[in-house]
């Protein structure tokens, strides 16, 4: 332990700047902007050394090539001076490259009279450019505990008095050398702003890596189901926006709403994710583009061969004990139009004839209804017939030419699923619900289950899963409700439905709502503020 | 700007306290690890008070009822004290709890005499414990910029002399009260440290919300595969064994290999990540139990009726004819024995009943060749006389039993798939890398595509899918390609293999090694050093 206690002892007087340090401290921790933090380091340098202006270099090693960006600038005497960043390679000859390569800080009394044979000089034409003039200089090193360095804190002109301002004349009279003291304090306060540097970019860097796998997971899983590509994405834009929009507003029922910004975040999420259980449903359901499989329908084809092939069967065994029967008459055959016996045998040919006519019927009949189309009165009628009619199998045994599985399939009134299969489909927001329960979200995002687990319901509690009413449908989810139906309509990629425009969206929006499933004032914001231009929907197709 | 400048001037002398709270600070902002930073605030403020002993407590505010929990303690005197970290109930009646409560900071000249009517008093029952006297305390909120609460720091007995010991007689002599301006210097050091314990929460949290991420995505798509269930947490496990052994290893081939944390880190999420793009492998590929499909095996059986039907309705055709042919025997017929055309009818039936008999056999041949077995020669020459085989549709067209694609999955020689199919499960590895390739991994784990991409190779270059040797393909890929093909051989999860024992896995492994499919000296260490047993398989087991 060392004693630092007599040192401090006596410096009661001294507490103001020791306060101020770690005060400084404090605030460059609890900044996580990179720019705010760059500017806060900048300004307390120069607040502390009273020095006219100053910069802030980042080393950059993504490339190829070391660089060194120069983040910050400020000038009291020149505040309007323009700045924009740029980057520089890593060479010794300007004064931040020299110390980001060596690692050693300069403390110089004057710019413009270095010392012979340093590698570095000042670029003056900066200086030309504002009429100012550059005299003493701090250069600081930011490196990290392990010694990487991490940018270069920069400190120009220590001024005589805080409110001198700096020209071109002047500066010899009002500026001053950097003490060794102020020096091996900024050093130290430099350092610390690099360890704050590097958390902020660790900490952006996994926040970033977080939503890039997120995106990532979405968009694989999305590409089982070629009818939802970019689906999430488009949701989560759409409900963002709203969310946005629902901020801004200052009167009516939604003037209460205020989402801060990781509740946006949460929202995000949310609709980011809202689909993923889909992962969970086959790809056979999710693909589905008529009301049999392709292979069920190869299935049913073969057996009405079958069947028909059996009626050919019994029709050449009907004729052969025909002639066993009329064998007498056989013998006496002349083959007149009157002849019973051939006449017979012509009816059983007829009925052949009638009964595969009868099955082509039938097939034609399975071919229409098995489209998605929606199921009309007439061939629902013959479909109940066609459920009736049986054919001898192999086996010797009657059978339905159509299972009631089958039948139940064709009979879907709209679209191509079952009640069973759109359970199935339905089911995804479980599975999300499950999925997304056992993640670790952090405080700040806590609500994404909960959030994505309701965009289902409907106002009238008409939804799915939970049949919630309105009062228990978080705010978020009825406006990823919105956003969800607005792009299932315009997107265009569902199997057997054509995307609608904007406005008959828009309309099926607004009838929805009247209808009290969507909430009525979100819809209106929808329209009004035109929240759909976030996918690039034109405007104008709106109106 | 605050004229700070006249403050500073004259500090030369007390630099060395401010740089020493300036390295406190940046101490605390690069610490990464939440023990090490309350272990270092602690002791850092005891040393700039020269304090006998201390505390931390930490708020938590997961459960229903806030809670304090007693997180770091220490004592110069008592370095021997044993303690445990324990929570408890956030009240006014403990010094660190009403601090908690209400944000002020407390002073206590002697902590066994506290003025009248204040809600907290001292639990001595922990001095007496120890044969110790505390007496000066001084008990600091840790609040956050939003002063929100984190936690409490407690300092006790300011010493007159840093080496003193202290007893419960000689307190009051060796101690003395904490002064005003150490309490305000050590509140802003403690606000700084709680904004480094929040930062340091929320970097675990989001973490943790990665991994936990990851995980709960990685199983959400092993459902989907009946046969791999737990199968990438198990490699995973088994890979990052492996890797701390190989850094163990101090001769040999092995020696070189040294990982630290993050390429452990990396390793363990191309070993969780190494089968994501099964996603992209359709269900029915990947639950695959024999060579026909459910539903193709169905097309295939009725068009075995249709075919049995046709040869009837053949017969019946032509015993019908051959009445017709012998019309004027018909009459004469006397049924004996000799009648030929008795006869020849008796053979039309008996060459039906023995094609039937044929399509019989070839239907249990096909049955049979269906199962996932390896394929005889014997079955072999019966497919390929099968495969000739035609029936004639009802559209009066000669057509083949089985088509050319069924016969191909039924001439599969080994398990299920077909060389298409075995392409299809194969090409994960390349899905999975293009998944891993768009995703924003951090510089600390920018090699988890590559060293995933590289896990089905082998060392010969009989790989996929690079067919890259040995020299090319990272250490790390070689050590999970040793975890993936012993996970598949001992899980017992796959539809037609049984799962072997560690022994027969073990011995797989060697052999794959000796034909230099595997790294010979990594397959050593993993039986030697039993890398198994992450698993819970019993050691037992496999000697």
């Amino acid at each position: 332990m060392t004693d630092s206690r007599n040192q401090s002892e006596g410096s009661t007087e001294h507490s103001g700047l020791i306060e101020q340090l770690l005060a400084i401290g404090t605030a460059l921790s609890s900044t996580h902007d990179l720019g705010a933090l760059l500017t806060l380091i900048l300004a307390k340098s120069r607040e502390i050394t009273c020095s006219d202006a100053g910069s802030v270099y980042l080393v950059d090693r993504s490339g190829q090539e070391p660089l060194l960006w120069f983040k910050v600038a400020q000038n009291f005497s020149q505040p309007a001076a323009s700045f924009k960043e740029f980057a520089m390679p890593m060479t010794p000859k300007s004064l931040a490259g020299y110390v980001a390569l060596t690692g050693e800080s300069l403390n110089i009394p004057d710019a413009y009279n270095l010392s012979a044979g340093v590698p570095y000089q000042l670029d003056r034409s900066f200086d030309r450019s504002i009429s100012y003039r550059t005299r003493s200089v701090l250069v600081l090193p930011m490196q990290n505990q392990e010694g990487e360095m991490i940018g270069v804190l920069q400190l120009i002109n220590r001024k005589r008095k805080p409110d001198a301002v700096i020209t071109a004349d002047n500066a010899l009279d009002v500026t001053q050398p950097y003490l060794d003291w102020e020096k091996r304090v900024l050093q130290s306060l430099a350092s610390q702003a690099a360890i704050c540097i590097e958390r902020n970019q660790l900490q952006e860097s996994i926040e970033h890596l977080f939503e890039g796998f997120v995106k990532a997971s979405v968009q694989i899983i999305e590409a089982r189901d070629p009818c939802t590509s970019g689906h999430s994405e488009r949701v989560a834009d759409l409900t963002v926006r709203l969310s946005q929009e629902a901020n801004a507003v200052t009167v009516g029922k939604l003037q209460p709403i205020h989402f801060n910004d990781r509740q946006i975040q949460e929202i995000r999420y949310a609709a980011l994710l809202h689909d993923f259980g889909k992962v969970g449903v086959p790809e056979a359901i999710l693909g589905k583009q008529k009301k049999l499989f392709p292979m069920q329908l190869e299935v049913v084809r073969n057996r009405f061969a079958l069947a028909q092939r059996t009626l050919e069967m019994e029709c050449a065994q009907s004729k052969f004990r025909h002639l066993i029967e009329h064998s007498s008459h056989l013998a006496t055959h002349d083959a007149s139009e009157g002849c019973s016996h051939c006449q017979g045998l012509k009816t059983l040919d007829e009925q052949l004839e009638q009964a595969i006519a009868q099955l082509d019927r039938y097939w034609t009949l399975l071919v229409e209804t098995n489209e998605p189309r929606i199921l009309a009165e007439e061939p629902l009628i013959q479909l109940r017939e066609l459920a009736q009619y049986t054919y001898r199998d192999i086996d010797g045994q009657l059978k339905p030419l159509l299972s009631p599985e089958e039948m139940m399939q064709l009979m879907v009134a709209r679209g191509t699923l079952t009640l069973a299969e759109r359970d199935a489909i339905q089911s995804h927001v479980t599975h999300t619900y499950e999925f997304l329960k056992r993640i670790p979200w952090t405080k700040q995002l806590q609500n994404v289950p909960a959030i994505a687990y309701r965009h289902h319901e409907k106002l009238d509690g008409s939804g799915y899963p939970l049949g919630l009413k309105q009062p228990d449908i978080p705010i978020q989810s009825q406006m990823m409700a919105i956003a969800d139906i607005y792009d299932a309509l315009t997107a265009g990629d569902r199997p057997y439905k054509r995307s609608l425009s904007i406005p008959t969206a828009l309309k099926i929006l607004r009838q929805e709502a009247a209808q009290f499933k969507l909430n009525h004032d979100l819809v209106e914001l929808f329209e009004q503020r035109q929240i759909f231009a976030v996918l690039g929907h034109a405007v104008a197709e709106a109106t």
